[in-house]
């Protein structure tokens, strides 16, 4: 697969799509990922509808939007009416007009009516990533009755081991019953003599796709119901939640190191765009970060005066953003995995407490002793007074990595207080967080300490 | 659920597991994680064994390795034989010895020999995290069949929705059928006659957890055969899966923070164990950084002659770590998808070049603009010399930015090249790196322009 470039696949685009059809369907959305657009769309012009609407159905396939967009306007209707209407609603969210509004008229009144439904919802929303493609049985049906349904729909629906049971006269909701069971059952019973004992696990179309997530892991589900008064109106399958899953960790992390998250894979994303995504965030932290200027202004008399506590800044300011960092990280996880609850603050800020001051006095004491060590050497001479600028450097880590650690478990819970994500907390918004403060207590400790001798 | 405080439930057990009986499986797990280990097993031996078992399958069920060590050994057995194969697999890997050796020795011999297979497996591969249970057929079977076999076993099986078709005489795997596809077949035919016409995807025991999840969401799988020389010897499912990037992710994000990975949600941690996981970072971050202290100490005369240039040492440095902890983050989850690969770092570079140029020669702008702002408004004095001292920082600025980049963007590679986890590249770690470099283009550049006039 990795060898078919671009300038091969486009001696032969006849050849290529006949080369690639014996492939998985993921290989060749692979494939085509690979190529320019032009290139991916002809060979997709010569595969059967069917296989076309297959490969265009995964979601791995990057720019379907595009690809589609490309084909002459009979072409692309036949595939968008074969696709799965999640994954139309998809390709239209990113289609660019006038080309989306021409296919999307084009389309049969019923998948017309799905897919515009579907685009309502706004995205990363159970109802965004939602298929309204499911099994269904009024709970009048017998067990052998479902079965022969299923098999007459089973080509038609992305999934049929879940088999919504419902209220004939009000098509409400009633019960689950899974394909595994209903096998097992007999053909004469009922099928609700099938189903689970339990209320049916759902979701409502304005369900962060995040919690729909959880739900399907924390119960072990392939799909969960999407309910709307009481009907069902679609389902999110287990893959949906994968792929939402990591898209979600990887948007997490990004925002993690300081920047917007891309919508795009690395190696795709435009350098104008990249540029930006990485621009707005740097500049706002530089200008955070300008209040160190200002700080060290502010004490400009005691630097000259002690040119040598100058040395120990970088370190400092340094351990206070580490410390930081380590302490947003594990809230923002855990707020993510609702380990712990917005209300539960304050027990988090008591174990930061404790676990600031003692880190701190690790750091202290290697601070004290660096200084100490290089003075007794000779690598080093930091004046008649080391002993207190080690003992200002000692006690400025203390309350610094505790401000720190205390400051970067918080800044998660507050940033969701006033609605933001928690995971805007980053890194790089601690530390500069940190930094100034940083510089203010080292000066405070210092004036403290050093006063009437160096100071 | 959440009002089950540990009180209430000491006061009568009985009681507690007559209520939770009701719940759904995962809620009864969720409702027991809450509660003291003495507490909630006494509630299990409460239930009847079937439900119990279902209760430990689990794998949300956090320490069902000490509530079985806590039991009395004929209900632990007796549970332990009921349990999934690779849930048991996974509650000895962190049971203590000796209730370890006691407990396996008490299964019946296939349990144990299951058992004793998966736990030679090493932690996060497809062979540790696999299950035994699993339906095959023999390729001679017709649909009905096998659909009679499935009916038998289904009650015995994690997943009965793949079913691998062996051949009779080797065993080896010859293909894979869907329940979907069999239930949809005629039941006289030959049950390969609905199997996928392509080779099932498999994967070996030592196959990575994360690959095995990234094979299973592009191929859209609902389980993937484990398979050791043509022989199926378990499955992975999609929940193991997903269980399995959810703990990735945050391990990710955690190690990101700078810090060792948890093993437990952060309420649910010691106190000496966090202060470790934490500390061992943060003590090697603040020996490395202290290389700032030796490098300023380096310029500590041209420190001396202009004091006004460590003014700018925590912006420049922040800058610096900040444009590596964004290329760095990129990096790392662009290498986790598989979307640049190792010998692919040189267009990385050829990206990250111009890049962090631009996001610098931006900085460098805004840096001058501030300095000479303040100076025209009479906020601060930077001397006569103010002009060169801005063009310095930015200057500084662009070199730093560009190095921050670059070195942030290469560290996941060159770490993954040196047989590490790229992942490991936090954000400290490489603000760290970039810090003491930072320190030495700022004076060099401070060299080069102020020399003669400052300095």
């Amino acid at each position: 697969m990795q060898d078919n470039t671009p300038s091969e696949v486009l001696l032969d685009p006849v050849m290529s799509a006949a080369d690639l059809a014996h492939e998985h369907v993921a290989d060749i959305a692979e494939a085509l990922n690979a190529m320019p657009t032009e290139a991916a769309a002809e060979i997709l012009q010569h595969f059967p509808i069917e296989q076309a609407v297959e490969v265009l159905d995964q979601p791995e396939l990057e720019s379907a939007d595009e690809l589609i967009a490309t084909l002459p306007d009979d072409h692309a209707t036949a595939l968008l009416t074969g696709m799965s209407a999640d994954r139309v609603a998809g390709v239209f969210r990113r289609m660019e007009e006038p080309r989306r509004s021409t296919l999307i008229e084009r389309l049969d009144p019923e998948t017309k009516h799905a897919v515009k439904r579907l685009l309502a919802y706004p995205p990363g929303t159970a109802g965004s990533i939602m298929t309204t493609e499911f099994v269904s049985a009024p709970k009048t049906w017998t067990v052998g009755q479902t079965l022969d349904h299923i098999r007459r729909v089973e080509r038609t629906r992305e999934t049929v081991y879940a088999i919504y049971v419902l209220d004939p006269r009000t098509h409400k909701l009633v019960q689950t019953v899974s394909l595994r069971r209903l096998i097992a059952g007999e053909p004469g019973a009922p099928v609700l003599s099938v189903a689970s004992p339990r209320r049916p696990v759902t979701v409502s179309p304005q369900t962060d796709q995040e919690d729909v997530a959880r739900l399907i892991s924390k119960y072990d589900l392939l799909a969960v119901p999407v309910v709307e008064r009481g009907r069902v109106i679609g389902i999110v399958t287990v893959d949906d939640v994968i792929d939402a899953i990591v898209r979600e960790s990887t948007e997490d992390v990004q925002k993690f190191g300081g920047m917007e998250a891309l919508t795009e894979p690395y190696m795709q994303i435009g350098f104008v765009e990249m540029v930006r995504k990485r621009a707005g965030w740097l500049c706002a932290l530089f200008l955070s970060e300008m209040l160190t200027a200002s700080a060290m202004q502010h004490f400009e008399s005691e630097l000259e005066k002690a040119i040598v506590l100058t040395l120990f800044i970088p370190l400092i300011m340094s351990s206070g953003g580490n410390s930081g960092s380590q302490a947003t990280s594990l809230i923002i996880r855990a707020l993510a995995l609702r380990e712990v609850r917005l209300r539960e603050w304050w027990r988090v800020a008591l174990r930061e407490l404790p676990t600031g001051i003692t880190l701190g006095v690790v750091l202290g004491i290697i601070g004290a002793v660096r200084i100490a060590l290089w003075q007794w050497l000779g690598f080093f001479d930091y004046g008649e007074h080391w002993a207190l600028i080690a003992l200002t450097v000692a006690a400025t880590l203390v309350g610094i990595v505790t401000f720190g650690s205390l400051a970067g478990s918080m800044l998660p819970f507050i940033l969701q207080r006033i609605g933001f994500d928690p995971a805007s907390a980053s890194a790089p918004f601690v530390a500069t967080l940190v930094d100034v403060t940083g510089l203010v207590i080292y000066f405070t400790v210092a004036l403290a300490i050093l006063s009437g001798t160096l100071l």
